[in-house]
């Protein structure tokens, strides 16, 4: 991944993209959260293939794209049309196309702008959330990180219920992966970068967009702080420490 | 499949589903081109399994339905994110559901009046183009037809030039199977019927929709006739029988 969906950090892509290719190995990146928030390059990435989806975006659901570097040959997964060179079969979604094409062309042209707004923001929630609140962790890095995720964890307390108060202010959040969020198991990312089982539980994930003001960062970190104060109450986990 | 794609033939989907279940065999089929056509019932039509594609009744390209009967499982093709009970990952593509949803309601309200206007319009189409053109022929069932699909060959005469001659009187017909159009082999469809190689070179698939009139048919029959007449003094294959 060139950004981690869950903690936003950006990896090295450009430097395992040239072990990669001193070893002859393919690589491939998905860049699912970069395109649109921070530069993409296939060039400085060292990248052979990089998939990208377009309502991440701003643009519509159901389209994406798979770039391949010319020379590069892949087996399809499904078969049959002949469409797309032999690779995806179907008919194409024109519409989604056309819409992929036209985020991406506004995306370009707000990329430092959008990137600098957004990045201004995030660090305005995390420096206050980590200043307000006891025993409160980012997780991810602090500044190789996507402009606009931010995750936390706070001792003591469950994601979900951190997510369902914060639901009931008019803000929406997530404990892990949108995709992963009908499952139970704690988040694959955070026990892989060393967390506990309890602490996996506790995290707290808040994506920006480029509606959000600093208003919406105010009112979020007034209510992450009422929330944490309120579930620590009731926690049998948390001893505060004053 | 439901029907063909090419010749409009619309097969004994009951009868084959009911050999099926009899053996004990899952029975699937492509009703791509009988949805929003002609009525599709899958208790009637005694199948396990069904897809339909929306741009083929009048909804949004990019997205498509599988019935599956419950109790029915399959296995998937592409792996994680655990969207759609585990089958298809990937963000669903909420609009084009909608759209899918709502071309079917539309189509399923019309449902009778379109196939009667289509059917006779097809008819009209079919009559004429065989009774005015010397050795024309029709591929595919007379009756058990989609109410929308004529498809034709003429003796002496490459399809390719006659969809060419068509184009440029602003008729969009095609030679088979618009999924294979790049490809210049005949088609496999007209070939399995018992066609010889020249007689599937030949053929001329007009579909027609619900925006057609009669005064399209019309304009069409007159195309047609004075194109064939034209190709044929060109053609080194054709010896008018007058």
């Amino acid at each position: 991944m060139h950004a981690n969906n869950e903690i936003g950090t950006i990896q090295p892509i450009t430097e395992i993209g040239r072990i990669a290719h001193e070893n002859n190995i393919y690589f491939h990146t998905d860049a699912v959260q970069t395109v649109g928030k921070i530069p993409v390059n296939v060039k400085e990435l060292n990248v052979d293939m990089l998939s990208l989806s377009a309502h991440k975006l701003y643009g519509p659901k159901g389209i994406g794209a798979l770039y391949l570097r010319q020379g590069v040959r892949i087996e399809p997964l499904m078969h049959g049309g002949g469409h797309e060179k032999g690779i995806r079969p179907g008919t194409e979604n024109v519409p989604g196309i056309v819409g992929l094409g036209k985020a991406c062309s506004i995306a370009k042209e707000n990329l430092q702008m959008d990137a600098q707004k957004l990045t201004s923001l995030r660090d305005m929630l995390i420096d206050n959330v980590l200043a307000e609140n006891e025993d409160s962790y980012l997780n991810g890095h602090r500044t190789k990180r996507l402009p606009n995720n931010a995750n936390f964890r706070f001792t003591g307390i469950e994601g979900e219920s951190l997510i369902l108060h914060l639901d009931a202010k008019g803000i929406a959040t997530s404990t892990g992966s949108a995709c992963s969020s009908p499952k139970l198991e704690p988040s694959h990312v955070l026990m892989a970068i060393g967390l506990k089982e309890v602490e996996a539980h506790g995290s707290l994930r808040i994506s920006l967009g480029h509606e959000n003001t600093e208003e919406d960062i105010k009112y979020t970190i007034t209510a992450i702080k009422e929330v944490v104060e309120k579930l620590r109450k009731m926690s049998p986990l948390w001893c505060a420490s004053s």
